[in-house]
């Protein structure tokens, strides 16, 4: 299953691993320590969505993939600087089983310097402030080297004016993110954690697209025809991938999800899931679900309670409903492009993503 | 004195705060304490030094400042966004009188959130992350906007691409400054101040002469004729800039240098002066300079000792010298370029950035 797919994926992970790795941006990155944290989480691989999905679309219209490379490598890189910042916001430790890059900094930091250990992990995190800035000038580096690939500069301007307000929305939905945890659950809306989502992950996969796609056409009429239509694509896309994240965190096993089931209720994060079956529910499982929320661990009792309870309310329901809605108007506008090889790939990639057995 | 000078500097602040405070690029960040933030310290005002630099550079070769205002109000919101990130790192507590923007809205959380004083400090800490990384991204916007005043788009990705350069070497700079007092004193070199110098002051000057340089010739080769120039002269008022700000630290009073004399020396930060001074001392007088850094408070007597090891080692005269012969090569690099009431501007601002009466 999906064998081609991963073919291709991994091919495309080869050549962005290879151009950035080879990229001599960070060269003179100093001190050298902040030069290794600038190239760490970027050469580290990982699935390079992002970049897939932007070779792919430019594919689809008639484009040549190789005149996209630096395009692909630039979204990486800017999905990357996000996560430097979100982890330190975060005070997560590890990134793709390696630690994250104030830990790695600060780990550097306690070999190097006869400090405190609280001057190294300020040292870490100093530096990964650093560490993402220069990312994401990186990443603006890597679009504007387009031209080498003859991107005609005006293309390329429009390109980088919708990649300032991709960064924008984006940082806004992960503000978003910061500031739900410290308001009341109940004043949340779901109008609030859609924006949320959509600036949080929908809004650079449709930047991946619709930047690919308009290397392809040589405009960039994003509002317009093919490029619009792998907007669509793209938003949807990010929006089940999120509620289908949301489900399996409570539905799914660890292996899948990844962190412990649950955690989402452990640290009160509204979902369309929560807020949905805080709805749906009467006052009675409303209470009980609020009980339920932010305790400092879960049995599998407390799992299985709440479980029943999201499906009793409907909202389990409701939660899968939109994610097959949204899967299959995300397939109907691949529908809407133009029929070849690529085209396919993005198909592909939509039901991996997305498997219909959730 | 500089009446002239103040006029225009005025006039130059007064039409950069106007484009910035009306811009729209920030107007839909959220949350709303977010959005404050981004327009926080770029509408204080200040001495708007980089967009005077920028405008009268493309006045002096006969551009109209007018075309390259967006290009001023890029360089101004690049220096903000590193301000945000930089008093993070330093801890600061007030930016231009006003509290520094984690401050800012640590405050706001107090506020509007009932949770406990260590939360809301973190809240302030991580908006202000967010609000450098959205400033950056409103700067490059901004040089993208010339577009508007009739800047080519191949002179505009030009700029693009030495504007992410110039991120670089600035932050570049910044991390070593940051990484210096983790080292021993005795291990940094005079070659690595003098980069940590051209990286955290000139660097940013530099661009600013030559994009509005750029933007009056229509083409970017910053490495000839008077790009070149215009690049010398900022280099050097950098450096100049950045050795009085260190004679001023322990010569100055503190109404002059703003922070308490000796601070620098409080703090162990290894300036020309107090490498030159140990280059240049006999042991003891080394083991009386090193014996009188890193006190936790500084006597008029401590002051005064250090003030005498400055002189009698010669490493004042050679600051002063140093600044004399900077002062004079910025100056021969203006007497270069065309005659005009721009470059008289720009040969007032020498003056009064480095007022020959230290």
């Amino acid at each position: 299953m999906f064998r081609n797919l991963q073919n291709e994926l991994a091919l495309v992970s080869n050549s962005i691993t290879n151009l950035i790795s080879t990229d001599t941006f960070p060269e003179t990155v100093r001190p050298s320590c902040l030069a290794s944290a600038v190239r760490s989480y970027p050469v580290r691989g990982g699935k390079r969505l992002r970049p897939a999905l932007l070779l792919w679309a430019n594919g689809v219209l008639g484009g040549e993939p190789e005149q996209a490379l630096y395009a692909g490598c630039a979204v990486e890189l800017f999905h990357t600087w996000t996560l430097v910042h979100d982890d330190i916001i975060d005070e997560d430790d590890f990134r793709r089983g390696k630690p994250t890059t104030h830990i790695e900094v600060a780990s550097y930091a306690e070999n190097a310097y006869e400090k405190s250990k609280s001057l190294h992990d300020k040292f870490g995190r100093d530096m990964a402030i650093l560490c993402g800035d220069i990312q994401q000038a990186w990443a603006m580096y890597m679009l504007l080297k387009s031209r080498e690939k003859g991107v005609k500069d005006s293309l390329i301007t429009d390109l980088m004016v919708r990649f300032q307000e991709v960064n924008r929305i984006l940082i806004s939905g992960e503000a978003l993110d910061v500031e739900f945890p410290m308001r009341e659950l109940s004043s949340i809306t779901k109008e609030e954690v859609k924006e949320m989502i959509l600036g949080k992950t929908s809004c650079l996969l449709k930047f991946a697209v619709q930047c690919g796609g308009a290397i392809a056409l040589e405009k960039a009429d994003f509002e317009d025809g093919y490029l619009a239509t792998l907007g669509n694509f793209a938003e949807d896309l990010g929006i089940a991938f999120q509620l289908r994240d949301d489900y399996l965190g409570i539905f799914g096993s660890v292996e899948k999800f990844g962190k412990p089931i649950g955690s989402d209720f452990q640290e009160g994060k509204p979902t369309f899931l929560y807020l949905d079956a805080m709805e749906l529910l009467q006052e009675s499982g409303r209470n009980r679900l609020k009980a339920l929320t932010g305790l400092p661990e879960y049995t599998d009792e407390n799992i299985n309670e709440l479980r029943t309870l999201l499906q009793e309310s409907g909202a389990e329901a409701k939660c899968l409903q939109e994610i097959a809605h949204l899967t299959e108007k995300a397939h109907c506008s691949l529908m809407l492009l133009p029929k070849n090889k690529y085209r396919k790939l993005l198909e592909e990639l939509l039901s991996y993503l997305l498997e219909r057995t959730v």
